[in-house]
């Protein structure tokens, strides 16, 4: 157990300036809400998120900076079923065995813990990424993330519910906020009823606002 | 009526990262709520903040900058009655005459309109200001601020339900909001409801980031 050096880190996670990570009427068609894209829009004006969905440019700078971050020193990724999949219920109502929004070589590289209250056997993908299937309490699981990481970081991949679970257990050591300045009018809040968090770090681009918390001593 | 050219402005509006712009636990003793006063401890750091108080010394730079841009062209202000004194009810309840927060004079140099339902003869302070005390709707107490105003824009000075009925009416045209990456878990919040806007500006300092905000298109 590595706990002590090791952090548990949330990287990218765009907020709109009225709180919300994803806009009102969310549904399995609109994922992101009404309005929701345009917290996602800086991602692919950068080069790492051009090269993310094998696209080519974009800006270099402050934006592309943080991006990039998100995926350094990172042994592995704790996920919520919902970011793994739309499946919902056991896993045997699917007929044909889902293996992730990503294809056969998911871009993780390394042990990635799903959510759920259906544990089912690990699936081990191409290029290093096998998905473990969890049901336990949220330090527990941790716990297991960090020991697969093996003295690297955990890195809590979303979706925002997850992450607020996690921020509520005060298990969280990192927080990137990327402000995103428009308003959505309504939609899932990331930080109610969230405290013990202060910002080390806030420097903008014309785009984004960006913040790092971590607990407060 | 000089509308077409004239602006109603919002300045310096203090919002935590989760949005609002007063702590829990709001009341007379406490006006802004628990944990609150982290909102306006940038004012204070900044060469302008210490001035307003009498003081000396302060940061200059970005902050300072937007501090000071509150105050340039504004030839008239509407505020809520609340930032005019903690008196409710109608005004002859009152054992003497209460003449604001500020002194016999004033730091506003301009008329100002407060919004009440028990309208009472204006108070004609020192140094140019007047306390005008209007019983109207938005609109109509707006159109008489841009006629004191003869031209010059106005300034809505607060407080935040004052700013938010604004706002949801569409009448406000500029709005610069000082996000403050403070967590206060609770109390009032500025934006729910409000869409129609834009962020135009973003810019921050190590301590507060600074959003200008105007109508859609």
């Amino acid at each position: 157990m590595t706990r002590s050096t090791a952090r548990l880190r949330v990287h990218n996670l765009s907020m709109s300036l009225d709180g919300y990570v994803a806009g009102p009427n969310q549904d399995a068609d609109h994922p992101v809400g009404t309005g929701g894209h345009a917290l996602h829009e800086w991602i692919f004006k950068t080069a790492y998120g051009q090269a993310m969905i094998g696209g080519s440019g974009g800006d270099t700078g402050r934006d592309d900076e943080f991006l990039r971050r998100g995926d350094e020193g990172v042994g592995a990724t704790i996920m919520g079923r919902n970011m793994f999949g739309p499946i919902r219920g056991p896993w045997d109502s699917v007929p044909d065995e889902w293996r992730g929004w990503w294809g056969e070589t998911p871009p993780y590289h390394h042990p990635v813990f799903v959510l759920t209250h259906h544990p089912r056997k690990p699936l081990e993908m191409a290029g290093g990424t096998t998905f473990h299937f969890v049901d336990g309490d949220l330090a527990a699981v941790l716990t297991q993330a960090f020991e697969a990481a093996a003295g690297a970081d955990v890195r809590l991949g979303g979706g925002a519910a997850t992450v607020r679970q996690y921020l509520r257990a005060g298990l969280v050591d990192d927080l990137h906020i990327a402000l995103v300045p428009v308003l959505l009018g309504g939609g899932e809040r990331l930080l109610d009823g969230i405290t013990g968090y202060e910002t080390t770090d806030l420097v903008s681009s014309p785009s984004v606002a960006h913040l790092r918390l971590v607990r407060s001593a």
